[in-house]
């Protein structure tokens, strides 16, 4: 028999998993068109497809709250969670058109080292959303919520390194005004993560 | 005989109209100078005028907010629509500053272009605001929601469609530096319009 | 005898007080690495244990704030009071790794400028901050906030006129890239500060 996190209310769990996975598709289908190097029109509209899966359940979710009087945990928890998971998914899709944009082509070794960071963030993040649904879980989603962090500062020290380098030997100012950009972006993704796991981490204490 | 939205609190209603009314102005002169294409000492300080007066305003209803018991809707979703509504004047206003400060001339047709969807955008942000005074005005109040919508997915697809275009055929990096933010930046303002939309139709929906 | 402010709570006034402190720690030596214009890994690590306490007195008052039953003022007052004082470390503890990783080198009286109005700044709210406690105080914490309401006006005139001055004299492009952004920061800092007066003044005028 499981002892449940809060009271039962399946519908909320089920879709923040549900806005979770669209996370983790996003994160997914980044990594695999950056290993690529190749963007086409396919992979693009593939990306715009699961950031508008996202956004149709994180409106579900919005919307069930304002019709239900009993919530598994504060409102604005809920908001804050549901918000954040949908900045996730915006902001590697925003990454993904601007490498279209900036007109970038070919395979850059620190894109793809970034997209694996951003997989293994958005995975950690999977597990800690996916585990709220039970109070047993409370160690390994706050283990999840751990890794997600360690994986910021990892973010953090890459992007240095990335821009530092390029700051150093690249000579054409058009291409440090686009990776400069997209690295910083890269990043960005592992901040907000940590956001995530950082409102996930608040529920878990207060229902502790 | 009209029904009432809310409670009858006719201040609050007059401060946003009259707030609202600075955004239209500031995207009017906007448009109007941007059209010009020169910028001189004059029309900085009109717009730096119509900041001020709409900072006036918001600071106003905020005062208000403090004083009163009762509010013709949530105090977070007021504070919410001054914020924003304060954000979308002050965003304005950056580009023109920002226009001098890069010592930007001349005449640029993608500018232009912009600063007509932002003023529609803004137009129909000015129906939503109005129309909240009256339950009667509900399906308007949407459909002027949804055109602000509209008009921030017109913006992104001009925005990117300029960037690529800047990226492809602009070969002196200082250029592209000025352009490239000016053109994130006015299709900010749309991105702040919609947050408009979107708390003006969470109130709607909470008052349904 | 004292009168006060707010119902008796020692700790969180204490730690408002210790998590300021940091901040004024954080731009008094922002302002000396830049006074002597090179940063060598003693000055960014001591940038870094700055910011690393500062993040732990952060996560004591939320710890607390989750704690305790009776708080001086509102609980989203507190959370954006400390959130907002944790931007302002973190806002300098970026410039600093910026300038690093931008491989900056040299003197810039620009930034030295800033560093003293940022020093000014954050002395400021210093003030503001510890005359929470008392609400004999009350003048002399509204003219703080004033204080650093003025200088972030300052420093929005700054950084345009250095903007402006670098988009004139500057021809390279990356000189322009990292210096925009560095002028744009350091005025963001004052930003955030604005920001910590804003949330301190609403305290005071609740508790009035």
């Amino acid at each position: 028999m499981l002892f449940n996190f809060f009271p039962k209310d399946v519908n909320f769990f089920d879709l923040f998993e549900k806005q979770v996975e669209h996370a983790v598709s996003a994160a997914k289908h980044f990594k695999e068109v950056v290993s690529k190097g190749k963007i086409n029109q396919e992979s693009l509209e593939k990306m715009q497809s699961i950031e508008h899966q996202g956004d149709d359940v994180a409106h579900d979710i919005m919307n069930q709250l304002d019709k239900s009087f009993i919530t598994p945990f504060d409102r604005e928890d809920i908001h804050a969670l549901v918000k954040e998971l949908d900045d996730v998914i915006d902001m590697i899709n925003t990454i993904m058109s601007r490498l279209v944009v900036y007109r970038v082509t070919g395979i850059d070794k620190n894109l793809v080292e970034f997209s694996n960071v951003i997989e293994d963030s958005v995975l950690a993040l999977a597990c800690a959303v996916k585990g709220m649904r039970n109070k047993k879980n409370s160690k390994s989603v706050s283990e999840s919520c751990v890794e997600v962090n360690r994986l910021e500062n990892v973010g953090d020290t890459m992007r240095d390194a990335m821009l530092g380098k390029l700051f150093e030997t690249e000579k054409d100012p058009i291409a440090i005004i686009k990776w400069k950009e997209i690295y910083q972006d890269a990043e960005t993704v592992l901040d907000i993560c940590e956001d995530v796991a950082h409102v996930v981490r608040s529920i878990l204490v207060k229902h502790a």
